[in-house]
């Protein structure tokens, strides 16, 4: 028996005896789930996967973990875009999945919060506020597999964002384990806390590097009670924002999502789905959605269409007058991301300017994109109404990666903007991070990793991997 | 001359060279306005006041002291209600008034944002906002005369924070100095940046012992184009619960404020200003107020109102038809703490509590005080839409103001509540948030304390005070 068999089984022992065989994934075959990300684009062996049921399981196994100075990649539902939930090589760990940790623990429907647990999947909080006819405001396309943790650790966006916030708006408190294995619990039902430092803000959107959240108090907001969507052509970006204006003038905060569609998209999902938009049009797309428990939402949005219609800021648009047809407009948006998986791989930057700048920079990353390559498609769509940009290349050679990211995200910088508006930094980003971000924030970061984390045991190398701060075995 | 003097001349030579005369304030006269608060409870001497007028100049300036080891208390408008923004005594320091600071850098009408420097006072950026049809919807009585940076340092409230949450919601960017005078821009415009940890969560509520605020990106809201304000008589607080549900049942979100005035406030208010609300009632109150861009307010208010008085969670009820209605109904909440002040001295309480939880806690803290002491007169008031109670007492001797706090602030932890809802902790509740935080909470923030300012320069003695941590000069 070697040293190092033998420091393995001793680990393997006092995980054991910590989580029983209930709690502990062992073999190649069973861990391989855990060790790659849903598309197969990262990943490396772990020595175990521990499934702890219980925040003093999580402590114990953090502890178990500490003393043996091995790495623990906190896992979800391992939904991750950016590599952030599973191992990277180059150090001795295990993943630390919190699935078994699904309790919802509380609702209030008259304060409208909720307790729940890390391992709780997304889908299942929403419709555990829809029975109290609430509203957990948090969407997106994985919903139904992503769990709170990996949400609040991520501060996930997704469709709701301009009317609802990111996830660090809708957390009222953490329950969370650090990295010395102590548990900080502040599982309050407060809108309102100022005693003390709000802790709780530097682990929203850390990607489990600071602590591993394990489960959090969440605010849920009434829930409209009516919905209206539309959907127009409009000639080009700068119509898009011209709407905006429009749409916020007569709907207010009303609006719920305002999204802007590139004619090369909706070619695509025309190509690929057979789905095509309700008027005849060449141009770009808005899809604008707004809710409320008010009356007026239709007054409101045929006015700012027809503000935007005389203006000549949009061509044509059509209301939804079915659930049905809101559907079938919404179909449009969604299938995009497939069908540009249909269409090949592609090179996909999830960032964001300041709204008043989308249209120069979706002109300049395109020109600057074609000056630098050639056959390049451009798939352009996003969250315009909160400054979020989805901007993908097809047809690029997957040598040239790097340097498409590259070109896009220098024009992102030069537009005061971020390499990353939702997806987070994981693996993926780190270089371009290091690279783009201030070095004084570099190294507030650092600073703070190094005070919450000292032997970088969470989840090393995502978010920063800084060879001079931490020594990886 | 001695060692000190020389020390001191040094110094004062130092800030000199980086401040000028515009920017130094050496006489005892000039400098007391500093160095007590405006309800002249909390104070001491300061060796100097620096009012730089540049990010650089702040800078500088805490380069200067950092290397004296001399501590800085930042100051923004001075008007904390818990002695958070002048010196205390027992260490060498100077206070450094971020009001020259007053430029607001940009406004983007488009993506509903402004850049405003820490020393621009509350009610300029709500001018500003509203001179584009925006709103800054941070809004309470001291907006006169406090100022940015103060506000973000103490993540301020008011009473617009059911709609629009705390100060921490509107801000997009920091650009702030950190303890080795360093300077972080981040500065963006951005609704959703995921790109690294986001530190200004850190420096937001802080009160400035971790950094030292400097300039903000602030997010802007549309400035809702309809407004509806009404007055109920509710027999009991579990009434005004029960009327919360049935406002929030019609007008969803779009309420904006939601106050609970017990009889004792009317009565004084009544007394000392001699308003009277629009009906007869001995009972408690509810001002609730409700804004939108979109029509039917009035109808949703109206059947909000109708179920309340059918089920019996109201006694009778006002809606306002005129904005002068609106403000007379305003003026019997905003004159309470003024009514109390005339009322003499009182023991104040800046409490939060689950919103299910406020009926159970005026009950209980009321019947502890009671037990506890006699001739006691309660004025209890607040922001129940969010939680927040402020829970007053008169008629109590100077010398029983710490055991009336322990009293109401057990109860306060008894049902999961904070004892600083919005006014933070400052000097004046340090060994309340030692006495009821849990210590693993505590050591986080020594912990964070620790890494951005290991000297304990910024603020000492703020927020934590802690001999074991930190050695005070």
């Amino acid at each position: 028996m070697t040293d190092s068999t033998s420091t393995y089984d001793a680990l393997l022992a006092a995980l054991h005896s910590v989580l029983g065989d209930a709690g502990l994934v062992l073999t190649g075959e069973a861990m391989s789930p855990y060790c790659v990300d849903w598309r197969g684009e990262f990943g490396a062996p772990a020595l175990a996967v521990a499934r702890p049921k219980t925040v003093d399981q999580v402590s114990a196994v953090v502890r178990v973990c500490a003393e043996r100075n091995i790495a623990i990649v906190p896992q979800g539902g391992n939904t991750s875009l950016a590599g952030g939930a599973v191992p990277i090589a180059g150090r001795a760990q295990i993943v630390l999945s919190l699935s078994r940790m699904k309790a919802i623990r509380a609702i209030d429907p008259v304060g409208m919060t909720m307790t729940a647990e890390a391992g709780v999947v997304l889908e299942t909080v929403q419709e555990a506020a829809r029975e109290h006819e609430l509203l957990f405001p948090i969407s997106f396309a994985a919903q139904g597999s992503s769990q709170i943790g990996g949400i609040i650790s991520t501060n996930a966006g997704g469709i709701n964002v301009l009317r609802y916030g990111m996830t660090r708006q809708r957390v009222l408190g953490l329950e969370a384990v650090l990295a010395d294995g102590s548990i900080v619990e502040g599982l309050r039902h407060l809108h309102k806390d100022n005693a003390g430092y709000d802790w709780k803000q530097l682990l929203i959107g850390a990607e489990g590097t600071l602590g591993i959240v394990t489960a959090a108090s969440l605010r849920l907001a009434p829930r409209p009670k009516h919905k209206i969507t539309a959907f127009l052509a409009v000639p080009d970006p700068e119509s898009a924002l011209a709407l905006l204006r429009h749409a916020t003038a007569q709907l207010g905060d009303a609006i719920a999502a305002f999204e802007l569609i590139s004619p090369s998209a909706l070619a695509l999902v025309k190509q690929h789905f057979g789905l095509k938009p309700p008027m005849e049009m060449q141009s770009w797309a808005v899809l604008i959605e707004a809710a409320a428990s008010l009356s007026g939402l239709r007054d409101a949005m045929e006015a700012a269409l027809t503000m935007a219609l005389e203006a000549g800021d949009a061509s044509d648009g059509v209301i939804a007058e079915t659930e049905a047809q809101a559907a079938a407009l919404w179909a449009l948006r969604e299938h995009v991301t497939e069908a540009e998986l249909k269409s090949g791989r592609s090179v996909k930057h999830d960032v964001s300017v300041p709204i008043n700048r989308i249209p120069d920079f979706i002109r300049d990353a395109t020109s600057a994109l074609h000056n630098a390559f050639d056959g390049l498609q451009l798939v352009v769509f996003g969250h315009v109404g909160d400054g979020n940009v989805h901007f993908n290349v097809l047809g690029a050679a997957v040598e040239a990666k790097a340097a498409i990211n590259r070109v896009v995200h220098d024009v992102v910088a030069g537009h005061q903007g971020s390499i990353s508006a939702e997806h987070g930094i994981g693996s993926y980003r780190v270089s371009e991070l290091a690279h783009y971000k201030q070095p004084s924030q570099l190294t507030l970061m650092r600073t703070l990793k190094r005070a919450l984390d000292p032997s970088n045991i969470f989840n090393p190398g995502k978010v920063l991997n800084d060879g001079r701060s931490f020594s990886e075995k």
